[in-house]
């Protein structure tokens, strides 16, 4: 199953984000900068209010729309409990696995990354795509599960960015972390209690930097496999900074 | 009236900022993290649940009481349609008038700032207070109106660090900005539309960086003043950055 046509189906799902629920769905059928490919409905849903809604925006917007069973459905959501039989597929033109960040790309020692551990603000989310998006770095690498979802909320708070932002996602980003590392990066976990600044962090291979969750930082298992653990030095007694300025800092620092 | 004493005296009052309005005293009061100097009550309030509860609070927490008449306490408020008789005087350790900023100051060529031009949203002014108080450049300069006030979401969003953070407050910001550009300050106006890169400024004067509003921008009548339009250079199509994020990117990365 390697042939062409297979690679190139392939990279095309690739690309597809699946967001579920009524509301989240039902925004993003409002937003007409939002990209769909296709609408995928529970054939036990009620003809109600707002799923008369969801049907009739997707025909004026010529989406296509599919129905599955209940079990189908939730396969497709990836989340039955919470996918009130309603979700859509998003085409993202930046949305890769993060495999495709290869032993090359990394041994080459120019590349730059930001990992998200665990970021559970859907705004931070959002701001942190439109700051590293706009800043040129080589992306962001964030697990599927364990952060905030990428629903309509990031994408608002994304400023839309989101469908172009370079953003690789993986199952299991400990693993993923320590893979690279072994392809050659510099694995840096940010930290306010770390000893050396941010901006005085000389190396000549590639970096990946991890922020950690709003509350409690960067996950054990994930800081136990750091290289460095650096900070972004404070004045005035601040002891903090936003994590989505903390992300814009450091990927607008290697300009 | 210059011993002294009355000097002291007025650098202690130059450092209260009023907040008023039930809900925002309240609020304030209720932070045990917030230093309140005294308390103002019409009296003519009556002596409902809000109005008690700030009462007790305050007693608990042995603030000074004032009651003034209507008119005497929308004097102190400066806000007589809005305070519903009340408002709290609020000690910021680094709030002054920016008229401090002197001209030995700015000649030095090794000051920055960063001044408001009508910053609306609470949450962009509590992250750019934040922000920049951690950077450690000289200060905000902000003008008493026009912009967001200073209430107890602004501080929330600032992450406390507004009663310490140097503020600069001036009543005309077009004004105070053509006094320091006389005293030796180069005045830069941030502008998506720019052509120069914040990054590639390099000047030997001290400097005031212009964030404006959210939506429209730096004011006309301030953008005039300007001695230079400057941008944040962006990729990947993305057009603008959040302006808390913006005003990190000056305060750290600058120069």
């Amino acid at each position: 199953m390697s042939n062409p046509e297979y690679q190139q189906r392939k990279a095309f799902f690739d690309q597809l984000l699946t967001i579920y629920g009524r509301k989240p769905v039902l925004e993003a059928l409002q937003d007409s900068a939002m990209q769909i490919y296709k609408l995928h409905l529970a054939d036990s849903n009620k003809d109600d209010g707002i799923i008369r809604d969801i049907k009739k925006i997707a025909q004026q917007r010529n989406i296509n729309i599919e129905f599955h069973d209940r079990k189908a459905l939730s396969r497709i959501s990836k989340n039955g409990k919470q996918d009130q039989g309603v979700a859509a597929d998003l085409q993202l033109s930046g949305y890769q696995p993060s495999t495709v960040i290869s032993k090359d790309m990394l041994s080459s020692g120019k590349q730059r990354y930001i990992a998200l551990d665990r970021i559970t603000n859907p705004q931070n989310m959002g701001m942190i795509i439109r700051s590293v998006a706009a800043s040129g770095i080589d992306g962001i690498i964030l697990p599927r599960r364990g952060g905030a979802p990428l629903t309509a909320l990031v994408i608002k708070a994304s400023a839309g960015t989101l469908f172009r932002a370079p953003l690789f996602y993986c199952e299991n980003l400990a693993k993923e972390l320590a893979r690279m590392q072994a392809d050659g990066a510099q694995i840096c976990g940010l930290s306010s209690h770390a000893k050396h600044s941010v901006f005085e962090n000389p190396v000549s291979t590639s970096q990946i930097y991890i922020l950690g969750n709003e509350t409690d930082g960067v996950s054990n298992d994930i800081e136990r496999l750091c290289d460095t653990m650096l900070k972004i030095p404070m004045h005035n007694g601040v002891e903090s900074l936003n994590v989505a300025v903390t992300a814009a800092l450091i990927a607008f620092l290697g300009r």
